[in-house]
């Protein structure tokens, strides 16, 4: 079969009729990506094709500059001030050798969709493609917004700290029907939970700001944080995020939690426990909040983060220097945090990613154990990160299948830092109707396209609309029309 | 390929040959299964399809519950007291978002197989399917010993706690030739294994009482647990049974065993050494009675338990608040523990079930390294719960394969607690057929249906018969004739 | 599919052109093994074939011996004093047993590469097999050197003690025009990481005798280690090998290495900390070497070895009584070792092999955190031991695609005990041509032979020529013609 042929990664009839004739269409909700709604309400143009699809200094895709510094290329044309082009050609001459990486299929699909370049991206081809992709870069179709617009995007929903006043997502509201989607925030509260960084005494009282509420103690900042929640429900919000990297519960008494806060603002050594105590308590006061707000919580575990310091010192977070992490016991104390607010009765709707897939039964084995009181309302999340391949989502896909309801599941996120990303729900949707249309083939589900073909829209777009209430007073049918 | 065709799971001409003319026919031995031996014995009809299918108050069969919890299900249609019909029909809804699920296939083999229903069941097929399954059930194939008979099954292993009488096993033993197979004791000794319970001490007094043995130390514990295996052994016991939730080896002296035993009756705090150290002293005298009697000793590890306390607290334990547990080191424990027992030469025939299929490598590897003296003494077990899926089969039979010698496994088991659970063998025949029929078409185990088709019969059901040494008289051919 | 049919293991054309037009030529750079150099050095003819298949006496090879036990085989038949022929016989015996076991395939592709016996090895074809493949033992054909050159073997790394004289190595390199590839050596410090031995002390002495240092604390000890390595080098080493049951990173000063450098010469006993700082300095120092002289370090990790004390009391190590081990955060203690030898800018080539298959995506992502500097300089390595089969060789080629750039992969290694064990690469072959066939086929790499051709024929030899720079004056094409 040619490299992306229109049949790519389907592999029988099925497969294929699922995803020309209903999953094909089906619009968008990117419900978690780390967008800037300052780049999306500026919406100016890239200068070139290495701006928008490697970096801009040491912000950028650093998916692609791992690859890069495993082929040999200097830092200088990655992060490096080198030559633009020359980087260019440096990702040609990589992406040369990723055969059978994602990112040569992403990086293939993103010149064919966006750019209707359809050759092999390699040394030769690079210099014809750097002409084209930066003449097409110059024009309205390659504006942020209209990127998003013609990906048939809905809702994109940002990562937000609770102290942010959102501002561009107000400047963005005003203008939605003209932009043709909306960009909602989401809450990431990190800088609340590093309680160990230097600054946290500064970040309570800026949060404290925004809030309107002075935070001293922790039921102040329990009122702060209601306050937060209001403000972004207000603007559209109706998700949180939370990273945890490595995680115990431990319960303790308010008055505990207090001591350690106040510990923390004045910079003094905090244990693992303190840590840990206040994460607990932290954790649970946002699940109540999640719960109350009718929102989604996400949990992103199993990641081992900056492990190499010096460029971390030189380069900062986010640069590449990340990895799978494994933490023995991440499933068993997020059991007994859902255990412990299971007797309060203060569940949230919430989706569990992992980044090491070792955890993925043991969280889908729980799941049921937690998830009364309407459909499907806590989720395995789709393959994350480096498990964002089609392996790791087949594997996904079927562990959530046999675990519980896999039509409810809300599907494909994006997760990405760039406005050329879109083509990952094409593939996650290929991947999905692969998944039906072999086990179709093998006589496991109804030899059905009505009946497949229904799962397969409702995991591409209509669960996600109802599941998150983004829309409430819309159906699926009647959005932006 | 149609639903459930009569070639589905199997996708190549050597997998259907093996199937329909090898494996299909051969009787099964259902060495491990929770079927009650009082409703063997009572043999009674059920009054409707929900009573079978899906509960009778708190019991019956928690996969279901599960899935419709996740469906949104209000817990009255569960294990409420929900109009029986209204039960049926949510469950009916549920099946529909469980395309992918192994229920969603079991729950239609059990249809067709038991109840000649072909169609789809749906909400729209339900009313007529709840007509026509309820009429059957009032008839005399229907019944559970008929049910049993009729799904070819030669010995049914029941659950028993050693404290038992066998009361039922001795009834059933008087009427076997009339039923058609034996109903056989398998001793699971949980409750001694739960000597942190408040009530140890009146278990340890029952058990003394049907062993006749005065139990005040760690040896009279020995000299009642001799005489209980005695006692099931006559009635045909061949296999004892132990869930391992966590477990550290601890290795100590009697007395020290003593000890914790009077804390343990007095109903004194226990040490999680002191738990363990009584585990390991109780585990090495389990090891050295299975050795002596010739039994076979099944290890189920890595399970959580009745993590939603507040259901726990209304339903009780095995109703659907289960998952795959995590224990890092479990595997380097049961290394310790039978490294020990192998100084002592009393190393019994076991299989290993690990709930987290991390571990299978690991055991399947460790097992070659104590399995001298006969037959493929120590098995990998079938994939087991949240395993029993093609691809959690077809991945136990892979490593079993490339790690020892699979056409000497002792195959599969029910697990059940339905008498309509015996189509799960036709699932694991049709996934073993499978598995050789794609190895035969790569080129890697002959292509002879001849030498193939003995080893699925071995595995269906030769190896299992020859194992246990339940019919030490007869030869597989003259069973029952 | 015959078996072994001229197209095994290849699933559609293009794998098995990848296969037969570009792997198959390819000559073997054998980067590491444990054939012993002074049999190659001796180059004798084996009696028969159970001397070169099954043992001689307790050397020998534990693969199959595990095998044979699972098989109810008696220990005299396997490593006792049985007669050589029932050994053979009780050998065809188990194989018959093995289907879907690598060494089905393996015994069957070496009868057919190195004997031309094409049929079927079971207990029938036994005794002829036994005639003919002893006559043949005895031809030249058969003489060790001649059964390593006709494999197309270029280079042959054994793996050796930093102590020792390298006798054979420097007899070998005089005769290397003559044998038509090159014996080179590659250390193992195996008895330098076991302070813990009684006879630390002596092999220090040992060690500094051959280096002419006296070894009397860490200082002197790297002092001999850097001679060890310029003598290595000087005859071809150009890689360590370096095996972590468990290891934790704690770092120290060197006066604390020193501290218990003193107490393990002295016998006293170590703590596990001990051991572990010693390790970690240790561990630092070699990684300081491996860069210096451009070498390449090997980690082998997750192995839990000699389960069975009665039968290691009896045999020894190597034995067949090893285990996949589990540490569950040793990735994380690498991790730190990385990053700290990151800050001396201390990194050398480095393959990382883990027995525990659930560890390679952590270990696969931890890689380009740490790989700057040049092409691929560490890597995941080949599927080992336990993993050695189609599907673990699949998942590794799979992984480290996914996470890296694969076609710069240096592929495969024998690691065997056996002249006869060549094949394997043939086997790997097959597989890495239907992995790539495979992604062809589903439109995700480019179905471009020639593209895909380079692409295997790197993996299969060229990349291994390049990163080991054995051969540094030379270029591929040019070597022994």
């Amino acid at each position: 079969m040619a490299l992306l042929d229109q049949d790519f990664l389907l592999s029988n009839e099925m497969a294929k009729k699922l995803y020309n004739d209903h999953a094909k269409a089906m619009p968008i909700i990117d419900f978690h990506c780390h967008l800037n709604p300052k780049e999306i309400y500026e919406n100016n143009n890239y200068p070139n094709i290495t701006r928008v699809w490697l970096n801009e200094g040491t912000y950028g895709d650093h998916y692609k500059w791992r690859l890069m510094r495993a082929n040999g290329v200097p830092e200088e044309l990655i992060t490096g001030d080198g030559d633009e082009y020359q980087k260019f050609l440096a990702w040609a001459k990589t992406v040369e050798k990723a055969a059978g990486n994602p990112l040569y299929e992403w990086t293939h699909l993103e010149l064919r969709r966006f750019f209707g370049i359809n050759g092999r991206f390699d040394t030769h081809s690079a210099p014809k493609i750097w002409e084209k992709a930066n003449a097409l870069l110059q024009t309205d179709a390659f504006k942020p917004r209209n990127l998003i617009k013609n990906s048939s995007v809905q809702a994109v929903c940002t990562t937000d700290d609770p102290a942010s006043d959102l501002r561009y997502h107000k400047l963005l509201k005003a203008e939605e029907h003209q932009s043709g989607f909306r960009t909602l925030p989401a809450m990431r509260p990190d800088k609340l939970m590093q309680l160990e960084k230097p600054n946290f005494d500064d970040y309570l009282q800026e949060l404290g700001t925004q809030a309107g509420v002075m935070i001293d103690d922790f039921s102040s900042l329990k009122r702060a944080l209601h306050q937060r929640f209001e403000f972004f429900h207000g603007l559209g919000g109706r998700l949180s995020d939370h990273s945890l990297l490595t995680y115990q519960f431990i319960d303790a008494s308010e008055s505990e939690v207090n001591t350690i806060m106040q510990k923390a603002v004045k910079g003094r050594a905090l244990s693992n426990d303190d840590r840990n105590i206040f994460l607990t308590a932290l954790l649970e006061e946002l699940m109540r909040l999640n719960h109350e707000f009718g929102w989604t919580m996400q949990f992103h575990i199993n990641s081992a983060r900056d492990l190499n310091r010096p460029m971390y010192a030189t380069l900062g977070p986010d640069t590449g220097y990340d990895a799978v992490g494994t933490q023995a016991d991440i499933v068993l104390q997020i059991q007994k945090l859902y255990t412990k607010m299971q007797s309060e009765d203060a569940i949230p709707k919430s989706i569990f990613y992992s980044l090491n897939p070792n955890d993925w039964l043991a969280i889908a084995t729980m799941i049921p154990c937690f998830i009364s009181g309407g459909v499907q309302r806590l989720q395995l999340g789709a393959g994350w990160w480096f498990n964002d391949t089609a392996e790791g989502m087949t594997t996904q896909l079927r562990i959530f299948a046999q675990q519980s309801l896999l039509p409810n599941f809300v599907g494909m996120l994006t997760d990405s830092r760039s406005f050329l990303s879109y083509p990952r729900h094409e593939y996650f949707r290929r991947v999905l109707c692969d998944f039906y249309g072999r086990l179709a083939a093998a006589g496991r589900v109804p030899d059905d396209e009505a009946y497949l073909g229904q799962i397969v829209e409702d995991i591409s777009y209509n669960n996600a609309y109802r599941f998150f209430e983004f829309f409430p007073d819309q159906k699926p049918e009647e959005f932006f029309d």
